[in-house]
């Protein structure tokens, strides 16, 4: 059923000249599809499809959007085991995490069903005229988001489902009324075609313009590119390396209308241990960051690539039982060849920095593609002289930085650049150390106590983003139905004619939803 | 008392070799103060004390915030005549404005102070733990905004308080906690310098941290760029030119750390008169608008620039009164020479295009420095092809597009660039026009029904902003208190200790503030 070709808005169509396949990880062998990247001739049709969709998929009802997002979910369910199967032969995920993934992709697209469905999350604010007011008459004001257009969503690598096709920017943008190009992850090719596939489907199904969906192909940065600077396109999704999100930012910022790139990036996620942590409960949290660092193979942005300590004995022994416990742990598959490769390349730079000591690294043969886990520990002064230290290895990696003092801990908290996450692990101390909490809470998106920071709950209070470069845009978040504020605008309406207004605008409140009316929340009409 | 130096935090200080002085347009003199440009010294120090103040500004209380806005109004008010008298000697405007934009500044300073003390902005969101989730128990998560950190605010000439030293983008971001950096505009240095004593003065009284408020004179672009690219600041508010404006947008685009650029810049604000319109009430809107684009010497970024309708004899009509009316009313003065000759030049430049033909100027002399209004008109066709035409001329001028047909002129609403306002003027004949509407909506911030786009109230519904280059963020606004949202971001608190979260996220709620608590918006108590 995976043909390999690109979807243009409903069609399937190859006109390209380049062709190449997905590669099993656990095999190292060639999948058998050639896909044909999408050619620029194909490229700009999508978009010209795309801008025509959004003429009426900008004025779609909620609930309309909402039958789309929810047959999303229903042919991605239809897919059945094929969509499993690439998904694991892509990806060299196991099949477990292939159904989970899934799960969570559903639950996304009917999260936002469900946001759109309800109506409120268009923010509505009316304030009614008054033409007695002196010495000017106040006008009738209305505003509500509206979308901003076609948006091109590219694909995650360590997510094949949920932060790909289908996954979160694509729902959200759905949602919001934007038309999606999605720019097709090379790694997981068919699995995103099978997506595509239901997508487009299901845009058949319930009556949406074609155009609101295109699923192109890439073989490397080319398309992507293209499509960033394409004038009709006004907002990118992006998920993975701080160079690729920063060179598209770069791209869009250079456009002569600049755009909007929502790059959820690189992180080292730094854990914050502190003494009476470390001294009562060290092996236990050795024992769970042990886990953490190598779950999924470190591959998630959350993975906890640095922790911070000051020096004792205590932090010795925490040290040495992270050692103990790492290499208990079975290494398992990485998502690509490159992938590994690059983990082996980034970790062999890391080991020839001055001061830099492995304290544990799997040493045992394993399958190819394999990443074998490493803890590395160096001291705070060194640390925060040489910001090379400061860079992600992605991949089951994480370093334990020795600080003399707190307050040397504190300044490298200072220097350290944005972060999606940061974990303070205490025990009946957290008063005394409100300066550290502070520093780090300003370097991030979401700050766990007593925790780790592997697991994205997808829920209204999650943020995940955080200040440059764990995100392009500190202002949102790439998780939970809050995201879909990407990608619209609010828009006003001044003395508009009440019949002429957008449903959720006019005074009989038809839609019933919660607005902000003359200053109070409510979901009741406006009396005229 | 005003004394040409810059305010460096609470100190006054004018260590740098740059001088210059203002100018008084109504008499082309230069007043008397001499003022010193801040040097580079000069502008670490002040981002460092704003660094600094930061660290505890940032955690102020709202009821705290509220007294410091307050008491900004109360120090304004008390500069009295000092204040509106160099208003008016460095801006040529009259008393009558000052005292207008002295009463906008200073309710704009109130509203903030009341969100604030309110404090439901934050946008609290609460969904707490579920331990006994299968198969992950669930975590207790916790968001609202907090400040991005320090803020540079660049003054706009043409409204010397209300947009300026303490205008809208300083109060949102005292507001939202972020010490301000006021890049001081040179055409109203000294008005600058009264104001930021009114600011330094409350700071003072109402126990903000000293570089929370700095005033950094400036002779030119050197000083804006220098702060824009100083790595401690993380935000730019911006009024004034689209070359202005998008040369800091480039300038903080290219940092290693991006920051956000909030600049309102250019805008035509296209005027739509459709057929029934122009029949029925033509002479009613030729007199409505040659007030419009004469208002304030044409100086108001909503002055509407462009007026696009077909041709027919209503229309020949509609033109001859407009300029009969327009050259019935008296010019004034302009806000700096520098500011008349570039209306003289983007004038001349626009009569040189191909076509255009001047249907009325004002042509009797005047006193130096007043700006004399000019009404245009040209065929759509031609208005369609060349884009020099769709340039802003900020003054008094406008152009009449008369078009062949609907669709030209649907089409030439397609051309557009991202505008701040339009404007529909019709009668019993918008149902016919869904099209027009729809295209003319999707470019710009605020679409106006029968009325003038001059005039930008103060509230909740208001949007000022729009598409690029209107501005370059166009989902936020400028105007109204949800300008405020552009300063912050937001930060989730896992499983963070009750008494340790910030009031805003305790069970207790104790400022009584509406968060949405589990899916539910609600003031009550998170019960444990």
């Amino acid at each position: 059923m995976i043909t390999g070709k690109n979807y243009i808005g409903n069609v399937l169509t190859a006109t390209g000249k380049i062709s190449f396949k997905t590669i099993n990880p656990q095999t190292n062998q060639e999948n058998k599809v050639i896909f044909t990247e999408a050619s620029n001739v194909e490229i700009e049709q999508a978009v010209t499809l795309a801008t025509e969709a959004f003429a009426t998929y900008r004025k779609i009802s909620g609930v309309d959007k909402s039958a789309f997002l929810n047959e999303i979910t229903n042919q991605i369910e239809l897919l059945g085991d094929e969509l499993l199967d690439i998904y694991c032969l892509e990806s060299g995920l196991p099949k477990s995490r292939a159904i989970s993934e899934r799960a969570r992709t559903v639950f996304q697209l009917h999260s936002f069903a469900d946001l759109v469905k309800e109506g409120s999350w268009v923010e509505a604010v009316i304030d009614t005229a008054n033409i007695e007011r002196i010495p000017t008459p106040k006008v009738d004001l209305r505003k509500m988001l509206m979308p901003l257009g076609p948006v091109v969503v590219f694909g995650a690598s360590n997510f094949p489902l949920a932060y790909s096709t289908a996954g979160g920017d694509t729902a959200a943008a759905l949602a919001a009324g934007c038309p999606v190009l999605v720019k097709s992850h090379p790694m997981h090719a068919g699995t995103g075609e099978l997506v595509a596939y239901a997508v487009i489907k299901a845009a058949e199904i319930t009556g949406m313009p074609n155009g609101v969906f295109s699923n192109l192909n890439s073989s490397g940065v080319e398309v992507g590119k293209t499509l960033v600077k394409n004038a009709a396109v006004k907002a990118v999704g992006f998920t993975g390396s701080v160079n690729g999100g920063r060179s598209l930012y770069n791209l869009a910022a250079n456009r002569a209308e600049p755009i909007p790139v929502f790059a959820e990036m690189g992180s080292i996620n730094p854990v914050v241990l502190l003494p009476n942590a470390v001294n009562k409960k060290g092996e236990y949290w050795a024992k769970k960051y042990a886990d953490s660092i190598t779950l999924g193979a470190g591959q998630f942005c959350t993975n906890p690539g640095l922790i911070l300590a000051v020096k004792s004995e205590d932090l010795t022994n925490f040290i040495q039982t992270l050692a103990e416990e790492i290499v208990k742990i079975e290494p398992v598959c990485m998502l690509h060849p490159n992938i590994i490769a690059a983990f082996e390349n980034n970790k062999e730079k890391m080991k020839q920095q001055n001061g830099l000591k492995t304290v544990a690294s799997y040493n045992k043969t394993t399958s190819k593609n394999y990443g074998r886990q490493i803890i590395t520990t160096v001291d705070g002064a060194i640390f925060l002289e040489n910001t090379n230290l400061h860079q992600e290895v992605f991949g089951p990696f994480s370093m334990v930085v020795q600080c003399e003092s707190i307050a040397q801990l504190e300044a490298i908290i200072l220097r350290l650049e944005g972060q999606l996450t940061g974990t303070i692990l205490a025990e009946n101390e957290l008063d005394n150390y409100s300066e550290i909490v502070d520093a780090l809470q300003n370097r991030v998106g979401r700050i766990i106590f007593n925790g780790v920071s592997t697991g994205v709950e997808v829920c209204n209070a999650m943020v995940h983003g955080g200040p440059y470069p764990a995100s392009t845009d500190s202002r949102f978040t790439a998780v939970g139905v809050n995201s879909i504020k990407r990608w619209v605008r609010p828009v006003c309406f001044q003395n508009w004619p009440d019949t002429l207004l957008p449903n959720e605008l006019k005074n009989e409140n038809p839609l019933a939803i919660s607005r902000l009316v003359n200053g109070k929340q409510t979901s009741d009409k406006v009396l005229r």
